[in-house]
């Protein structure tokens, strides 16, 4: 059998040979393709998952630091209503916490001021109102989608022929709302208002069941974390999946035939009768493709480019803010490169733990900036609100996802407008010939997230079982 | 010396060793990497131009077909103003024709129903007055826009922030304007007006000295024509370089050092102070950079789809449009594939030659069609807008760009919303450390087109001479 998990070492596979024979070949092992090779297993079917990367868990990443501090690098939250990741966390038993809320939260506005609420969001303040008229407003768009088929959704050409930006525009002239909409937009979807499809935002809205589950802690997206990190799952289901993955691997080619395909890796050749490409979007350009994908397939994933998102963790002997009555939680509308805190701490609260998202626009410039500015602009927002002790962190990291030379960027890939008219009827996640593609980009229910991810990598893998109970 | 032109073959370069050195190297063999050869070559430095494919000219491909037809699958004018492309046509001998375009011309409208009309466009019909309009307004917003800093102009945000779509249903709500402002979005910049900034509309129009420029014939970017087509020029340019082109040698890597770089091929490694990249956008992602390239150009080229055309040509013993009285020009706004089609006969008519284009949307469908299907659409267009004659031609051909291997569409990258306002200023055409960018979608003037290569390519080249005179 192929294998050498975890080491990257190849068993049986050399180079340059035909060396390797298997029902299915999974690209990717992130929550999508463990998902998908999940399924094969529990089907009974042989298969083989090829990781680039010398780890699994993709756009999910839990680190140990020195002094024992867990931190998401990547994807960390789950809610009530993410079914997949819950059931998936139940089977490894994986245990989960609720993410910490108590106290007021902060809003710091645009000349520096600071100010202090309760509850899930601001009830008043400049440009709420205006705010949440649109928000609602997208809301009641999004009651309209086609989640499995939003081409048939009534506006879809219309909302798709347009930004974000065009829309927020047209309906308010109040610059603090179109800054609030803003800070929305770069914190669900890791861009500006202006790079992205109104489709594309609209269809995600509904893809996890109404805007305020996207935005919110309690009963919502952000409800709750993972005792030693999101990763665990998947890193449970990797050893399941014992010798069936090959880590290190990159695929360098996937070639089909009327047996099916030939996949090519630097380490060796496996045949198999289906692939599952389970990567973001901008991996799937490093693999060459015979025959090409269609114009669709391509078009599709040109319009799809990854979010910009840093995540930034800064480690304390303990959450400090706590007793002062603070939640952690806070949206900054500075000239800082954070947008948004939260406090990240453990469940025992036996160290303090805040996370910075820095997002879209605001990555470019502070990521080129050295080491020590970019940790002092952190750190200065954090004083901001959590407390003048922030400054003075026991460890601080950062995760630059554009710089990952694997994701290349975070969370997942948005839709340039265009891009689901153009290209999503055949090119969204059509099979192609005998590739099947999976990975939260083309999950119908919460894409964009872990949830969206091995669902998608169930859909997939169903969609093999399928196609081989067809075959026979 | 590095080399092998025409046949692809190595001269002392031998796999895995570091077995070449030189001043720079010049990534790509189409116009922007001839130019910037030819440049190095001029100015006494020490280069060698790595070529992917197994021929010069890059989006221009002049083939002769049996029965002498000369057919360009790809760029094929020049227009007056285009000093750089003239420039070097004159330099290596090659002359020009004035493209055909007596008799009247065809408006076939989306009912089906024809209009023959004279002179360069038509003056009355569906729709028009509110296409002048918008297109007039379109010219006006051009002559705002700084060229050589685009990021300067006065409402550069403003117009990366909507598609040109949005822009046009702003200005007007006659459907049958939208639909000529459609096709001269698809006839322009190979892509639909959902999906392109209208910043990057407007900017074009600029870089081309106005909207004229771009739809007109005499005078303006489709003037003339080349004997032996319009890849003459890089084919005599290719010539003169020598064994310093070597063709069939992809770049799989660039990896910068403190010496400059090293450029990986699948047949060796080559040293370089200086690196000349000039690629079409999806072509520089097979290529793996060492450091990573920046946040900014790696934003640039996610938001720089390429287009989507197909260039058709039938080929017929005599023009016999012309004794009829008619141009072969035409416009087509009805369900078929084709959009616009031109009368590419050779200067002495010594047989006729129809050109039609298959813009955006279309390809997509059309592509995918067997040939039988694909050929019988384009032909009945012919014939309605030349004549029954038109449905039997000596020779029939297609060039559908998105399924070429190496510019993977064209003609050329546009721009998606957002694209120039987030990644521009560090990432259009800055140098990345020792590595320079070329392209004609790196240029000021003419951007898009030959012209506009050229010019990159000269300027790239002027970079790396100004760096290296600093480095002495």
């Amino acid at each position: 059998m192929l294998g050498g998990m975890w080491t990257g070492q190849k068993q049986g596979i050399t180079d340059g040979e035909m060396d390797g024979q298997v029902d299915v070949v999974v690209v990717g092992a992130g929550y999508a393709g463990l998902a998908a090779a999940l399924r094969l297993k529990d089907e009974g079917i042989d298969f083989v998952v090829l990781e680039a990367s010398g780890r699994v868990g993709g756009r999910v990443l839990s680190e140990v630091r020195e002094g024992g501090a867990v931190v998401d690098q990547g994807g960390q939250w789950v809610g009530p209503t993410q079914k997949n990741l819950l059931a998936l966390a139940e089977r490894f038993g994986c245990e989960t916490f609720p993410s910490w809320e108590e106290g007021r939260h902060i809003e710091v506005w645009r000349d520096g001021s600071r100010v202090a609420y309760d509850g899930a969001a601001p009830e008043a303040g400049p440009g709420i109102d205006d705010y949440c008229r649109v928000t609602t407003l997208l809301d009641a768009m999004a009651k309209s989608v086609d989640l499995d088929q939003p081409w048939l959704t009534p506006d879809f050409e219309l909302w798709d022929s347009q930004t974000a930006e065009s829309f927020f525009r047209a309906q308010t002239g109040d610059e603090d709302a179109i800054r609030r909409l803003a800070l929305a937009i770069q914190g669900v979807w890791s861009c500006e208002p202006r790079e992205i499809s109104l489709f594309h935002v609209v269809f995600y809205i509904a893809a996890a069941d109404g805007y305020e589950q996207l935005m919110e802690t309690r009963d919502c997206a952000q409800d709750s974390r993972f005792h030693g990190g999101a990763a665990a799952p998947a890193t449970a289901l990797a050893v399941e999946l014992g010798d069936r993955l090959c880590l290190n691997t990159p695929v360098e080619a996937v070639e089909q035939d009327e047996q099916g395909a030939m996949v090519r890796t630097g380490s060796g050749v496996i045949r198999a009768r289906r692939v599952v490409v389970a990567l973001p979007p901008p991996a799937t350009s490093g693999i060459s493709f015979t025959p090409t994908l269609s114009i669709s397939r391509r078009g599709w994933l040109a319009h799809s480019p990854m979010g910009r998102v840093a995540k930034v963790h800064a480690v304390y002997t303990q959450p400090f803010w706590r007793a002062a009555g603070l939640s952690g939680i806070a949206t900054v509308y500075d000239d800082g490169p954070v947008g948004v805190v939260f406090d990240n701490s453990p469940a025992d609260a036996s160290m303090g733990i805040l996370v910075g998202f820095v997002y879209g626009d605001r990555v470019s410039d502070w990521a080129e900036r050295p080491a020590a500015e970019r940790r002092a602009a952190v750190l200065e927002t954090l004083a901001a609100i959590a407390g003048p002790q922030a400054t003075d962190p026991v460890d601080y990291t950062e995760k630059i996802w554009p710089y990952d030379e694997f994701a290349q960027g975070g969370y997942e890939a948005y839709v340039t407008p265009g891009g689901w008219t153009g290209y999503a009827r055949d090119g969204w996640r059509t099979p192609s010939g005998v590739i099947h593609w999976a990975g939260t980009e083309t999950a119908g229910r919460w894409n964009g997230y872990i949830d969206g991810a091995i669902g998608s990598g169930y859909r997939a893998a169903d969609e093999v079982l399928a196609a081989m109970v067809d075959a026979r």
